[in-house]
């Protein structure tokens, strides 16, 4: 089968083509070729005999979706997109890249006819405050970001899309995705990884909002476990409603930092520095908190069940297993 | 101030210009400028004194958004989409209009600088089955036809463009307009219209869905209403979930009929021809029934109280208050 990878640089897309050279398969299907697409170019992983492509540039640029799916690709794993502080920051590019080539793509897919699964990564930022202790399923969608709106946009197309026939599509809003291994980049949310990473090796992490913020994070490991389940799953399963949110654990800040010193100590807490950021208190006190999840928890999708394994994911993915001395 | 009004020669369109007419002022201030656009020239009320410019075209030209807002109207009404049936039935002309136009009119808006209140016309179409028997508020949004695909985008850009400070949205979710005045359109939700319309002036009707569907009604009259509340309330106690769900009468197709019954007379009812039609029954059993519309309420949003109410609305403004014998 072919795969098309939008987004194939970022942490997510390099995680996501490890795993699929890793795998070689996909739903039991052999991995027969590889297009791979970012604004940058995309490491080609190393897979004997499989047709791998790498492409580079701006969906929304007119022809950019045709020429992606030229060969026709079984599989649509949609990842690009400006993340919330720089879709926030520049209003057009936010729009650009998130709205305009998100439906320029889902436009080429709906003119090679073939209709293939498209899994496309949402965000809980399609959530808006105020919420509900718990939030259902079933709540109402009032992003207070443009990359929530962006991506609520996306959910809405892919689920037309789906309905008329054009695609087969499954949306998975993720959770905040912690540990991200790597620099900052600049999501709101980038702290919440930070305040991990930054001490495990040894360095200062600041921390610009209150303790007592409760969130919802899924590892990078789950992130992709998510992709392949979405891939893989069957779409009659799913039914109509193709935008599903996923699972997570949900801690306060003081609790995450609480699973850090269990694991690393209280040295490694104690490089946490607190330094209040308004704009970034701004953005992240409209955020969901918890989530039931149940519909994607029933189709088979599954998370961590505490912060203390998500670090230890980070641990074992990024740091050898080991933390440093 | 000046008002300008998008979609003005369609039928909501003609009846809110009529009432500014009528009027003179919107929120206390002397009208003195109209702008009424749509794809056909709408008619210019006589407003003596008033600036009125009639303009045609397609929103999602180049150019047209910037030219309509080229006076800095202080009020705007987005009325302009195609119907229900018309954008399931194309595909590209609906995405066109509903989805492209509307967002090159907020766009052009954005740019012009001055954010004025615009008001939009969403659809409960941002709905879809499977319902609770009252839909919440906080419901979410599924839609299962282009249509409520294409109004959930513009509902979302509305308060995006609001949050920012591009515009001051206020978006309302019309029920069907019930009744209907002149002849039928492409909208699935026709024969709502149809079954009390035609047999007043004597005609044969044709219901294409069973008489147990429940379906929430407003009048013209209130619909016009809604538009006036929604131009003159104040942003800030609407807040940052900017788009409502209207208010309405809930009741069966069966108790429309009983409602005509007795207004009209058995002979009435007796012009209502059963025929089933798959294509409208499809996109009908996928409508939502009964709304809370608490905060819509809360706002100060009213509709009528029964069915009769709608059916003598009719009668007094179409019919000049008789019932044709």
């Amino acid at each position: 089968m072919r795969i098309l990878v939008t987004g194939a640089a970022g942490m997510i897309g390099r995680k996501l083509t490890a795993r699929l050279a890793r795998d070689g398969a996909l739903g039991g299907r052999p991995i027969t070729a590889l297009d791979l697409h970012d604004i940058v170019p995309a490491a080609a992983p190393d897979m004997p005999g499989v047709d791998i492509a790498v492409h580079t540039g701006d969906l929304a640029a007119p022809g950019a979706g045709e020429s992606l799916l030229a060969g026709r690709p079984d599989m649509v794993f949609h990842l690009a997109g400006v993340v919330s502080g720089e879709a926030e920051a520049n209003f057009d590019l936010g729009y650009r890249v998130n709205l305009d080539g998100t439906r320029a793509l889902f436009d080429a897919i709906r003119l090679a006819g073939h209709a293939p699964r498209v899994v496309f990564t949402s965000s809980i930022a399609v959530f808006g405050a105020p919420f509900p202790d718990v939030i259902p399923d079933e709540f109402h969608l009032t992003p207070l970001t443009s990359y929530g709106t962006q991506k609520l946009v996306g959910e809405a197309l892919l689920a037309d899309y789906t309905r008329r026939g054009f695609l087969d599509g499954v949306g998975i809003r993720l959770p905040t995705i912690c540990v991200r291994p790597g620099k900052p980049n600049k999501a709101a949310s980038g702290f919440f990884s930070g305040i991990i990473r930054e001490p495990l090796a040894g360095q200062e992490a600041i921390l610009p909002v209150p303790r007592s913020v409760v969130h919802t994070h899924a590892s990078p490991r789950s992130a992709v476990n998510f992709l392949i389940h979405a891939a893989e799953i069957d779409g009659a399963a799913v039914g109509p409603r193709r935008n599903l949110t996923m699972p997570g654990v949900a801690v306060s800040v003081g609790e995450q930092i609480e699973a850090l010193e269990r694991i690393a100590g209280a040295k490694a807490a104690r490089l946490i520095r607190e330094e209040h950021d308004e704009t970034i208190w701004a953005i992240v006190k409209g955020w969901p908190t918890r989530f039931a999840a149940r519909r994607a928890r029933e189709l088979g999708f599954k998370a961590e069940e505490s912060f203390d394994e998500i670090i230890r994911a980070h641990i074992e993915d990024e740091l050898g297993g080991k933390i440093p001395a």
